[in-house]
């Protein structure tokens, strides 16, 4: 299923984009002048392969998960929080809903593998998908996050997360977004093996640790990747020993977005783990990610580094949940417009510019 | 009139921000974990002195104007584009148009001096105020751009606009924004006077110049403060000399925002210039205004720091007309929502974070 996936993913259409910048050029504005917001049209276009995108759906997919390494003390917040987060999301009042309906988006709610069971009512609700993997993952710091089999399972899980999605009404651009007490630790993990900087560096302060709490948090991912010795060139053993459920659920999302011709607006640090899996698997499927945001995590600037990827906002974010992808959203669809609604010289019967 | 308005400016309210703090920490989020939304959220309290604030009415006024300099050979688009974009403005296909739809704002354009006169039928719409002071402003390459009552006068057209507005209908936000071929030039000598830094810092390339091109810029810049010789300690006489009527609007804009407790959000190179002679005149209202964007024109950078504010987006936009401020406002709405919108702990009953 997932080589399957893989292998749907094409480049995208350069021939596409070039028209549309023949569009943007044309619109009654100083060359280039509206920057970034050109730049954005311009790569939805090709992604899209279409002359006139637009955002009619959009669609947040929250995976979320617990991690086993939570025990060690590397999260300020008790494991609980996850569950009733997730209850928080399926309610309503969480930052990612406020921030979805600000920019007309769904929010999808999945339950890739949280310790505890969520009540029967919750779980009928719609925007929450059940595709519980296992009841959080084990310890890294003593052994293998999951199994391979797992792993492999949480990215299929997301790709039928994005697929059962898509086919109910096709989605215009999609959003990931996590919840995970402790998945910082997972994916700052991730991010020492694939990009090959020291733990140190990308290792940051979660929901707010202090300096000993930071070393001890260093200290636990350097014993987890002694111990498990993931292989670098093997994105799905990165996963199954130090990743998280959620982190292959987003990398399932991104693959299935990106062979359905789909853009992806990337939150934050957990997502940038999943995205380093993801394109680990499919090279290609790194041009249909949108870097929504700088998120204040520590590791978040070498990821996007290594990615190749600009952020679109720099906020000083840090709340995962698909936060910074929702305002991103707003500020892509922005550039959608301009490219769909503005007026040309022509139209306009405005004077272009001076010959130079 | 001026003086009046600058007495009604009061200070933004420190109690009820620090109440806004309150509820914020008490959101189902980490504290501090939605970064500057959180601040923008704060500030609105602030600026409005009300713990409930929503943007219920959000307004973008566009101020159009000429300028004598521009047959110097400053731009690189005719004289005639300002009055051509003013009417692309009426009729809705311009930038600010597309972006200011997009998260739900008005757009006014107002006439504060533009060279020709706009058709009759033009000037009755709806969403357009004619406020002509005179036909664009004098070459100040060669002697004052105005006089000192047309400076006046342009100060107290952007109060009365903001008045007018505002006793139709309260506003809860303001973006402004500005047309005018060769505005960027009396900018940059604005700059230049207010923050004593050299001409060549604050001159950047408007609409596009050559290396060449801009050169003769700085040249025509550093003659007409050479000649004016504008007062640096007088607002008003370096509107006078080296300003323009649309610049003067934005400073009344402001002012007038201000003093009625109507957070401000800003747009480039041309309303900062505005905002210095705002703030020039009244300190307190920089506390009133949002840097909405980093503008890529080169004197922008060196403002914001000059005026100690931090922009809230840097998509590298150069366009004017308020297109970085409307983007703004959608950004500050959703930190507005999130305080507005969001759960608290104890409502979504999730745990609070480990004692440290």
């Amino acid at each position: 299923m997932i080589e399957k996936t893989i292998g749907r993913i094409r480049a995208i259409d350069e021939k596409i984009m070039a028209q549309a910048q023949e569009r943007l050029d044309n619109l009654t504005k100083p060359r280039g002048s509206l920057g970034r917001l050109e730049e954005f049209a311009k790569k939805v276009a090709g992604i899209t392969r279409n002359l006139k995108p637009s955002f009619g759906r959009k669609v947040i997919f929250t995976m979320a998960g617990d991690h086993g390494v939570a025990c060690e003390g590397v999260s300020l917040f008790p494991q609980e929080v996850t569950c009733q987060m997730v209850a928080n999301f399926i309610s309503g009042g969480a930052g990612i809903n406020v921030l979805a309906r600000h920019v007309g988006a769904e929010v999808i709610v999945v339950d890739m593998g949280i310790a505890k069971q969520l009540t029967a009512h919750s779980s009928k609700l719609i925007g929450f998908k059940d595709k519980k993997i296992n009841y959080g993952t084990k310890n890294m710091a003593k052994g293998p996050a999951m199994t391979r089999k797992e792993a492999i399972r949480s990215i299929e899980a997301g790709i039928e997360v994005f697929e059962e999605e898509f086919n109910k009404q096709a989605i215009d651009i999609v959003g990931t977004g996590d919840m995970g007490i402790a998945n910082t630790t997972a994916s700052s993990a991730i991010a020492t093996v694939i990009t090959g900087r020291p733990c140190q560096e990308l290792t940051g302060l979660g929901t707010g640790l202090n300096d000993d709490q930071l070393k001890l948090k260093v200290k636990i991912i350097e014993q987890a990747l002694k111990l498990n010795k993931p292989d670098p060139e093997d994105p799905i053993d990165i996963l199954s020993k130090v990743g998280g459920y959620e982190i292959g659920g987003i990398c399932g999302i991104i693959l299935a977005a990106a062979s359905k011709s789909i853009p992806v607006a990337m939150d934050g640090f957990i997502s940038s783990a999943g995205a380093l899996i993801a394109c680990k698997l499919a090279p290609k499927a790194k041009d249909y990610i949108f870097a929504a945001h700088m998120s204040r995590e520590k590791g978040h600037k070498a990821v996007l580094e290594h990615m190749g990827l600009k952020p679109i906002l720099d906020l000083e974010m840090r709340l995962g949940e698909g936060t910074g992808a929702a305002v991103a959203i707003g500020v892509i669809e922005a550039g959608v417009k301009i490219y769909n609604e503005m007026a040309t010289f022509k139209e306009a019967k405005v004077s272009t510019q001076k010959k130079q």
